[in-house]
């Protein structure tokens, strides 16, 4: 899709950035790491392999029901690190802050990032701040950017899930874009949903001391779970199958969803990952990381086949099947 | 100071944002790493010596005499890492847009940023993009965060500057802030200012190679060579002694800057630096950085003494002295 102006769904983490991702941007970078696509860079400095991720967040409103934007922000790089099986280590903080914004509330995100950092065990070890004048921003945006250890165990990457592969989700899925909703201006209905955002590195470390065998990693944010499985399913050349009677959804959120004519597959998460898994791995990993909170609901929700490959097909709960696309067009934007 | 709201200065770079960092966010964030303030934070993985760096970037307007927003994204995280004698290696860049930024200057400014990193042995190896309604952002901000290796031979950070080291700036000063102030809406000046938008890596290797003895590097963006000259001051705990007639600025920049009512000495620098040499080294430095283009106009502007230690002391033109302090209020936001 060609346009002269830089649309919102350029934005969405959907089919249009996506877009925009390989039209522009490869092409202009135009470099092997980049073009992988992971949700960190693979590095390899002095035979030492790191994760390398940047996240910025524009989350609107920059408070909302089970967290604020400092949450996210490091949660957001902590998990794009662990997505990759790295440990967390360093953390930068950079801080885009329009003139006149509360020192009360930016103390309070701080805070914040400080807590999230520590639970993480990462450290925030540089950063840098901007402030631009009223209007030119709206309150407040946070950048992250981490740097990870990735163990020699681990050999995850999106383009490796295999045909076989049971694929698990980490729990209820579309909680945090339901949450945020809740609290922008002009929405109608009340919730108890609250964000789900939390660290992953330690359940994918706790995956990783029981398997070599996870394949494929991903949190699906931005775009929710179905652009997330596109997303594989492509870099990967598979076919994905998922069963949506077996995804986690809580009623209330489905209810919002309804509601808002949204589709939970699209919504994002802040503490959700999909894990693709040798089949024969896949009771024991789920066994594991059960025990951990932030997986403490995960379930499989498909597995990867050789028909359509570069497709996800999702069976429906009344029997039919359906292709389940990116997400295209967003009534949602700055989720995250 | 206290304010119960975010003021511009507290971005500037100068005395209102050093308060914000030491007053806040060192102790909130409490790590020792991040309390050295260099202009990257040094790092040890594994035996391996890594410097990190964050910048976000929010000039006004994007494009200017000599470069765009893109130069200076890359070109400010590359000199992050060089002025603590790094190699760089590794660039994120993470893309804040308004809703409506045009595609052509989007492409315009991303293949700058490709040619600044690859003109300073860059890759930039992983991104991410946010797309906000338009009045949430003004046009485009650009945060790079960037991973440098140290050699051996570097021994650089800002507290490390000693009694009787020559102090050398590279070049011209002021060149960046004046070239974007004019293309600034409502500005009734003409000049053939460009910015002085440069890696500086180059030419920090070429000084390893010649000797240890560079106790201090810092590039004099936001805040100018007044305020990084108070930050090495306040840091090393030493005196601070410069001579206004050995201060390199061009005769227009100095005309403008009297037209304006700001002083060269607050104004920002895209692509100079301040080293600090052991004083028996300093001419053998000089001679051969002045042979690399960006520091032909490298000159010696004072020493350090044990006088008057955390501040700077500037012998001016008339004979008299004066005490140059940080930079306060600011009438420049949105520079870099």
């Amino acid at each position: 899709m060609k346009t002269d102006k830089i649309l919102l769904d350029h934005g969405n983490g959907g089919k249009i950035s996506h877009h925009l991702i390989s039209d522009m941007l490869l092409p202009i970078f135009d470099n092997p790491i980049l073009s992988q696509l992971n949700d960190s860079a693979i590095l390899n400095i002095q035979g030492k392999s790191l994760a390398f991720s940047t996240d910025t967040f524009t989350v609107d409103p920059v408070f909302f029901p089970g967290g604020n934007i400092g949450d996210i922000a490091v949660n957001g790089t902590v998990n794009n690190l662990a997505m990759c099986g790295a440990s967390p280590l360093y953390l930068s903080v950079g801080l885009v802050i329009e003139e006149g914004f509360s020192m009360a509330d930016l103390e309070k995100i701080l805070k914040t990032m400080k807590t999230a950092a520590g639970n993480a065990s990462m450290q925030i070890v540089t950063g840098d701040t901007k402030v631009v004048p009223k209007g030119a921003a709206d309150n407040i945006f946070i950048n992250t950017s981490g740097i990870g250890l990735i163990p020699a165990v681990a050999d995850i990457a999106v383009h490796k899930a295999c045909v076989g592969d049971k694929i698990i989700v980490s729990g209820d899925i579309g909680d945090h874009g339901i949450a945020v909703l809740s609290q922008r201006e002009g929405m109608s209905f009340e919730s108890s949903v609250i964000s789900d955002t939390a660290p992953l590195n330690y359940v994918v470390k706790k995956m990783l001391m029981r398997t070599k065998e996870i394949h494929v990693l991903r949190d699906p944010t931005r775009g929710g779970v179905g652009t997330a499985l596109n997303e594989i399913a492509d870099k990967s050349d598979v076919g994905i199958q998922i069963y949506e009677d077996k995804i986690p959804v809580k009623d209330e959120v489905a209810r919002i969803c309804e509601l808002l004519g949204v589709d939970p597959l699209y919504v994002a998460n802040e503490g959700k990952f999909l894990a693709f898994v040798r089949e024969d791995h896949a009771e024991m990993i789920l066994e594991a990381i059960r025990r951990d909170k932030v997986a403490k609901g995960a379930c499989i929700i498909g597995e990867v086949v050789s028909d359509h490959p570069g497709k996800v097909v999702m069976e429906t709960r009344i029997g039919g099947t359906r292709i389940v696309d990116m997400l295209t067009t967003d009534q949602l934007p700055r989720i995250c």
